[in-house]
Order: structure tokens, then C-alpha cells, then sequence
């Protein structure tokens, strides 16, 4: 194992700003949509080709690929030590519907920008390095998000989430048998094998570094989240005939719901985020008065006492507000506040600091794989700017600077965390 | 020509429930849906399937069928005057996504009922008897309903229609040439071909009929209608990161327009017919806030006046509510109250007087092709009761002996018109 010091500007020497971007440009081009951005959702051809990229990629640099049975795949570059726990950073290759070309897939390239970096400097390190592309991390076609990486943490069960299905009714366990036929990986890997830690590196999806002139952002910790589920059941009639004292209009509960809960959530700080981002109607048609309607719920504070006395009133609101239809509400996932390893946050800032990046420390907004790694192992995150804090939109974009900028942190911070 | 009294009373005799119920249940197999209803849209193969049938049940009886461009069917019994002008009566076979077997396919098998017992009693009328099949009445896949009969009366532009698309992008002509493929005519009809009359038999789609223990409903007029729709336009982005007060949320913009037009449209006496029908939602993902909202209105009174000054508010309490959010308001259909031709009610009123049905005069709270025919000729409508009042429902109901009562009516009222 070579002296930790020169290993580590060796390697940080050998990240390509160019390499990374082009391979960002070449994952954009797998469910490129023509308008800037990408629909490469869960489990779909789409992803399917991402991961075989990925492969091909590996294995033209000699890494090997494992697969666990939720279909997250890891990449590893042998160390001295081959039987230690691995150090691993990584993130994911799936998009929202009319996603961006940065979100999840940075960390993934950044990870495999850090392991080939390594090659090419020729450094040995004592853990293997490894690289991981978690499944279903948004959660646009298959709920709940952020599902490999919470499987393989334990903190849900792989039946339950096989048994998810799509607005067509495909099944994770159906999407994903295609997917692996798509990107066979014959190793397999268990869930929850140690990890000596996890880093992952992402757009901020936020305005905050971009506007405070930072590079990079020490994450301390990501904020809480609860998702609920509302299926509102009336009747369908015909909309020139039924009086309104006869309507039982899943439509009309609906928006009565979401206005009360609009009110319950509304804050003077600003810090709650709540979300009615999925509405679903039927039969959604003009002149026929709504027999059902679905819709979705995100909610987040980083306080666990705001997310826990907000959240339960979730139901009981939409009961009150139900007129004289049924309703069913369902909490999908209940996730509190992360705190990340301090002395994975220390590791970032003084690498940050040691490479001259303008730096802050800040929380997540959105939540990341590296929730549930937190409970595994020592755990951290490294932000970098995204352009007027857009994501989750097509026109998401990044700098090939910024980018290199994050792959050049974790790459100090996965070095130093494989020598100890 | 037959003396009309004997050949009224011979044509009404002829009339067979079991025949007529029978042909329902063969259009119901049609589209089915196994829950008891039918998902038959307009210009579907399904569509085409049963327009197909009535084609084939037309030429068994040795009747001629024509199409003219917007794929309106017609099908004639010839009379003793081949160039006079024929009495028309018809109705529609599409149906709304999850509609009901009698809702539209009772008046146009009514209107076959009464060419075949004309047939099987062998009474020559003076006028030929003509069926029609009204392209597009639900408006359920395309806009606006009642297409076929619009644009038969020149009330919309073909080419305007043509155009129109459904939410997968396929338009009405394209559909159309699929349709006619599938039930082919090679016998061409122009619009605005003069009729002597029309008369259309239907369900009620309301609890009015059975609740008063009536058999047959003489329809007065039908409500007036305005439909709209609305578009908001909001900014796609990150439910975890971005505040409140950085959204543009289409969301909650659009549930606010909704709300405020509840309030706008809510009256003591329960006459304003307001309906939010359709409202989709772009990317649709429960952690992106909604970028687009796409919504309807189906708005209806009896009174123009009333019409005229609600309607004309929806515009401009949109435009209120956007926030900051974009909106385009576009009114889809405007039609005025209509009053159906005091000799045909007449008519109608004592063919049920003469045949012992109780009877009532009503007005239609739901729009039927009917509406655009009283503009070009004495026209009317017969209603027969349904269970419950449910329509736009699978489970829409009817029984045979008042669906026959309903024929035996128009029987009367046909055999009558196509004679003098």
C-alpha cells in the first residue's frame, strides 16, 4: 500500500473533468426524451441499457459487478486487503418521467471516475473500492423511492416491494427480470454485506451553493419525510342529470382535501415541503362526475417532532374532508431525519478544504440512498451546484467543473477511508 | 300508402321486446368490460365492431346504408316517396369509458325496432324511414361531445374536428379512417341533407321517471351547456428542496381555480350542473412538483341568461387563482337551451296517451345529438326510465318492457310523421 498522502493527490490528479462529462452526455443519451432531458424511469428497457453501459465500462477497466436480489449492482476495484469491507460511493441511474441528465447519475460516474482515476495512478488501495447503482432511488414508476438502497438496508422487505406494481400493473418482480436479462451480472451479493463506509456524491437539486458562490456541500444530514397514499371512492354519474346534493364526487373530496392540508402545512419559516405531485382521476371524463380519484402526498421536515404531530393529522384531515365519499389513506414511507458520520463530514470538509473548493456545510432537502447506508456504516454526502437549483425538471443542468470538482472530494475521502 | 291508423297500430303491435332486448345485450358484448358496462369510446375498433353489426343487421333486412365525412351512419327503409324527405330517429353507440349498455344504443336500436316491425307488418310509409348513428356523442375521447351531430348540422367546422386529438395524440381523422375500414359504406351522405323530422328515444340518465312512476318522459327542451378547458402551466421541480415560496406549483394553482369555481357556481335551488371531469396532471410523480395541470368544466343550466353570466366568470377566476403560474381558458362547446318542436312533443305526448303509458313532460338535463337537429327540423326526444337514475356507469340499467314501451312510442310517432 503506498504512502496515504501521495496516493491521494495521485489519484485526485487523475480524475478527468472531460472523461466524466462525456460519460454523462453518454447516459443522457439512454432515454433522451429530445428536449434536454431524460425518461430512464425504474426498471425500464432504459434502464436496463444504462446498467449494461455501466458493465461494459467496468469490465473494460477489469472491475468485477455483483448483483443483490432487488437488482442494486456493485462495481469493485480489488484492494491489497481483499477480504475487508469494502468502501463504497455511488447513487442511481434511474430518472423521474422528465428528468435531468445530472440527478443520481453523477454520483454513479463520480464513483466510477474515482475507481478508474485509481487505475490509471496506479494506486493500491487496502479495501476494495466499490462503486454502486442503487434501484429505483426516485420512485416515479414503482413506490416507495429510494427502494434498493432500503432493501438492502433491511429497512423493507423484498416481497413487499416484488409485489409493487406500475400504473399498467407490471410488477417490480417482472420489471426487474427484464432489467437483469437486459444487464446480466452472474454474482450475486447478499444485503447488507459490510461496508467499511458509504459516500455519495450529488447535485444539490437546491439553489444554496450556487447562490453563496460554494463548489462543494458538506451534507450534515438529510431531512425527515413521510409519504401517504389518499384514494378517495364516489360515484360515477352523469354530469348534466345529478343534482349536487346527489353527487358522492371523488374529485370535489379531493380538492377539498388538499386544500385543508395545504392550510395544516402552511409555515411562516418556510421549512415545511409539502407536495401533491401524483392526481389521478377516473374516468376522467369531461361529463362524467369522478368515481375515483388517487393522489400523493410528499412530506419533509428536518424536525422529527414537526414531521410526527403534521403527519398524523394527514388522515384524519382527508376524513373530514371526505363529503360523502370513502377514503383510504396509506403512509407509504415514514423516513426520519439523518444525521451523517461526523468523521465522514470532517473527511469531506478537509479535503474540500485541502483542494482549495469554496465549501459550506448544509443539510438535504431530498432524500438519497445514503439514508439507509447511515444505519449500516459510516456514512456521508458531498453536494455539488446545479444551475439555478433546478432538478427534477429537463432542464437540469451542472458544470463539468463543479462535476469534476465533487469527483476530485470523494475521490480524497474514498482513498483516505480505504488506507485506514 | 296504408291508412295511418291501421298502419300505426300495426307497426306498434309489431314491435317485439324480446328482440330489442336481445340486440342490446349482443352491442353490450361489444366493448365489455366484465364489470357489467362497456368501454366502447368513439372511433375505436370496438366502435367499429358494433357499427359493423348494425350494418349487417341493416342489409338482412334489406335496408341501404350511406356515411357522410364525419362518419355519421344512416340507414333507410325506403317509402312510398323516394325523393321526399325522410323522418330521421337515432341516437349514438359510443360510450363513456366505463359507461353503460343503454345509454345512446336504446334510441338507435329503437329506431331499427320500428324499420323492422315496419318491415314484418308490410307497411309502406310515404316517407322513407331513416336510422342514424351519430359519430362521437360522449365526448369522451375526443372533444366536444355530440362531434357527429355538430358537424352534420354545421354547427362545427369538419376540418376544426378532424383535427381534434385524444390524450395519446391520435386524431379524429386518423381514427376515423380506421373505423370506416372496419365498417365499411361505400354509399356517400352530404350534410344537412334535409329531414323531415327527428326523433331520438333514450334513457332519462336521471331518478325523475321512475321516481313518479312514469313510463315515458316527452321532453320539452334540453339545458343549456358551456364546456371548457383549462390549462395551467407551473415550473417542474424538486418536492424536497424547493420552498414554498420558490414554487410554481400547477397543482395547487389548478385546486385553487377549482375551489374558488365551486363557490362560484353554487346555487340554493341546486340547478347549475358544475362538473370537474378531467384533470391530469404533468410529470404525474409524487416527488416532482407538478410542471402542467390540464382540466374540464361542464358547466349546464336551463336558463341562457344564467349561462351567460356564470360562464362568462370562469375565465376570470382562473386567471385570479394562478398564482404564479400560467393559465389558458378555452371554451370547448357553447350551446344554448333548446326547445324541442311543439307538434313533435305533441306527438310523442299522445302516442303514450293513446298506448296507456303514463307519461310526464320533462326537460333533459344531459345534451343529445337531438339539440343539433332542432335546428334543422321539427325534432324531439322520448325518454324511458332507468334504474336509479345511474348512467355514465356500468352499472346503468334499464328493464326490456320499458325500453319496448319507448320503441312502441317512437313506432307511433315515426309511422305518423312519415305520412303526412
Amino acid at each position: 500500500m503506498a504512502d496515504d498522502a501521495v496516493s491521494v493527490t495521485a489519484v485526485v490528479e487523475a480524475v478527468r473533468e472531460n472523461r466524466l462529462w462525456q460519460r454523462h452526455m453518454d447516459i443522457a443519451a439512454i432515454g433522451a426524451t429530445g428536449r434536454g432531458g431524460v425518461n430512464r424511469q425504474a426498471l425500464t428497457p432504459e434502464d436496463g441499457q444504462a446498467r449494461r453501459l455501466m458493465l461494459e465500462w467496468a469490465s473494460e477497466l477489469g472491475f468485477t459487478a455483483s448483483v443483490d436480489a432487488i437488482g442494486n449492482l456493485f462495481i469493485r476495484r480489488a484492494g491489497a486487503q481483499p477480504a475487508s469491507d469494502p468502501v463504497v460511493a455511488g447513487s442511481h441511474l434511474d430518472s423521474q418521467p422528465t428528468g435531468g441528465n445530472f440527478d443520481g447519475v453523477f454520483g454513479v460516474l463520480a464513483a466510477l471516475e474515482v475507481l478508474e482515476a485509481a487505475n490509471d495512478a496506479g494506486v493500491v488501495t487496502g479495501r476494495p473500492l466499490e462503486l454502486v447503482v442503487w434501484t429505483n432511488e426516485e420512485g416515479a414508476r414503482f413506490q416507495p423511492a429510494t427502494m434498493g438502497s432500503a432493501v438492502y438496508a433491511g429497512a423493507l422487505q423484498l416481497e413487499t416491494v416484488l409485489a409493487s406494481s406500475d400504473s399498467d400493473g407490471v410488477t417490480v418482480e417482472q420489471a426487474l427480470a427484464g432489467t437483469l436479462k437486459a444487464a446480466p451480472v452472474p454474482v450475486r451479493r447478499d444485503f447488507r454485506s459490510p461496508m467499511a463506509a458509504y459516500v455519495e456524491a450529488h447535485i444539490e437539486q437546491g439553489p444554496v451553493l450556487e447562490s453563496t458562490g460554494n463548489t462543494i456541500g458538506v451534507v450534515t444530514g438529510i431531512q425527515g419525510l413521510r409519504w401517504f397514499q389518499v384514494e378517495v371512492g364516489g360515484e360515477e354519474a352523469h354530469a348534466g342529470t345529478t343534482p349536487r346534493s346527489n353527487r358522492r364526487d371523488a374529485l370535489a373530496a379531493a380538492v377539498a382535501m388538499v386544500t385543508k392540508l395545504q392550510a395544516l402545512m402552511f409555515d411562516e419559516s418556510d421549512t415545511v415541503r409539502f407536495t401533491v405531485g401524483r392526481f389521478e382521476v377516473a374516468p376522467n371524463s369531461p361529463n362524467t362526475i369522478p368515481g375515483r380519484v388517487v393522489f400523493t402526498i410528499d412530506f419533509r421536515h428536518p424536525d422529527q417532532d414537526v414531521l410526527t404531530r403534521l403527519g398524523d393529522r394527514v388522515e384524519p384531515v382527508c376524513r373530514a374532508e371526505a363529503q360523502d365519499c370513502t377514503v383510504k389513506v396509506v403512509e407509504t414511507m415514514n423516513a426520519p431525519p439523518t444525521e451523517f458520520d461526523p468523521d465522514v463530514r470532517d473527511l469531506v470538509r478537509s479535503a474540500a478544504r485541502r483542494q482549495a473548493f469554496r465549501h459550506m456545510d448544509m443539510t438535504s432537502g431530498a432524500t438519497h440512498d445514503a439514508k439507509f447506508m447511515a444505519g449500516l456504516c459510516p456514512s456521508g454526502m458531498i453536494f455539488v451546484p446545479c444551475e439555478s437549483g433546478v432538478s427534477h425538471n429537463e432542464a437540469e443542468n451542472a458544470s463539468a467543473a463543479d462535476l469534476a470538482a465533487g469527483a476530485r472530494v470523494l475521490a480524497e475521502v474514498a482513498i483516505r477511508l480505504a488506507n485506514r
